[in-house]
């Protein structure tokens, strides 16, 4: 039994997407909540700065007496946590292995595909990953840089969603994958164009959604879980403006953010 | 007779399009230029992100006994300049007065457009700027948040960029201008596109075109000019990777960059 807080972080809002799915399975527990808004978006970024600023990230969290992190950042996670794991003392989770496990053993045919922010696809983690997982999995990948300025920016499935998915997604439809990553927590809030783009038959693997899952059961192997019987707490920290946080920041929850957003200086 | 480097600096890339009117109006001056590529995009964080970072910059910039900086970068110019500028004793040059007063004696039916970043149209500046030298203008203003990530991601006349134009400009042509002011150096990139959707008659204002014109009156007004017969020097630093600024930058700056790129830690 452990009561701290997990910690979450983000480059911005991304993140919420999986908060949200964290308090709905893990009610009692308390969530901090961190994210760089003021120096989103990570993912054009070179991997020198993105571990700077993943290290930075983590390092604001601890200060909360944190049980465990959840780098709920796909750029973060695939760019920076192996490089910097080894320095922390704390669980850090990332939002690769969840995904992709859960990829490799629900795929019927095999072809998976993946979707992310460039920093993300350069990496080549989720591809070397799934491979591990599944050997005779064909993996196609596919970067998708305007994805977050657009989530960012409120559009969710509008026309220019749709076309700018068009243009990225064909040649995954056309390898015929049956299952996608979407390994970027921003992108499920572009789900249904992502969707109607690749079809019915394809399986959209919501990281955020499968770290969730995967936290939840880490913390019960290790004994981990909050006893209280209380609704948690969240608190959320930003890097930059509130008012913006507070606005698009219900949006990617699902629910209104109330007070406890504080600004920090990063 | 001053032969010390002029000082330019953007949130990212966009301010090379001022450096190359620079250039070529004033081919024996030296450059510095710094790009905060490690921050960008600057347009949708708040007030008091843009005064620190902007902040920064100049300090970066002063560190080269600059005579002269240049605030390539139209948030910057319009939601910093005015807290700054009494903080240093170089002389500091936004983008707006020049673009604003070009504005005001060229426009025929005193309807004058003005397209920027969140952060520049929420400051008014313009507006302010526009009416103190025409009071009978009819200023229509409007933020364009997507511009500055297509044109860091190298769409600059693409199926995307035109239907984004078309959804922001539409209210502009509508209201008949027949000035427009792209109000942030990144755009002259999508020029092709934002005349397309403008129409012939309207006159586009390259605001880095016209501080690069004003910058050379004011030197030369000062008696600033360098005396040097030479070819100017250009140097470039990035607080991000040099990779990606180099290929970018070129598209940009409208010439091969090459070994002058630094990369600054900030």
């Amino acid at each position: 039994m452990d009561n701290r807080p997990i910690g979450v972080f983000d480059s911005g809002l991304g993140g919420l997407t999986a908060v949200k799915r964290i308090i709905n399975l893990l009610p009692h527990e308390d969530v901090v909540y961190f994210g760089d808004t003021g120096r989103v978006p990570y993912g054009n970024r070179s991997r020198e700065t993105i571990i700077r600023y993943t290290k930075e990230d983590i390092e604001f969290l601890l200060k909360y007496d944190i049980k465990l992190i959840i780098a709920a950042c796909g750029t973060a996670s695939s760019v920076a946590l192996d490089d910097l794991k080894p320095l922390f003392s704390v669980p850090i989770l990332g939002v690769l292995e969840a995904a992709c496990s859960t990829a490799a053993t629900t795929t019927r045919n095999g072809r998976i595909g993946v979707i992310g922010t460039s920093g993300t696809i350069n990496s080549g983690k989720y591809r070397e990953l799934i491979l591990t997982l599944l050997p005779t999995a064909q993996v196609f990948e596919k970067a998708c840089p305007l994805f977050v300025s657009l989530a960012e920016n409120g559009h969710f499935n509008t026309d220019v969603v749709r076309i700018v998915a068009e243009e990225y997604l064909s040649p995954l439809k056309e390898a015929g994958v049956d299952t996608l990553i979407l390994g970027c927590t921003h992108y499920p809030l572009l789900a249904e164009a992502i969707g109607s783009v690749m079809g019915g038959g394809v399986n959209l693997i919501d990281t955020g959604d499968e770290a969730a899952k995967f936290a939840k059961r880490l913390l019960d192997e290790r004994c981990m879980l909050s006893d209280s019987d209380k609704t948690g707490t969240c608190s959320f920290f930003v890097s930059d403006s509130i008012e913006n946080f507070s606005v698009l920041g219900s949006t990617f929850l699902g629910r209104p953010i109330e007070l406890a957003v504080h600004k920090v200086s990063q």
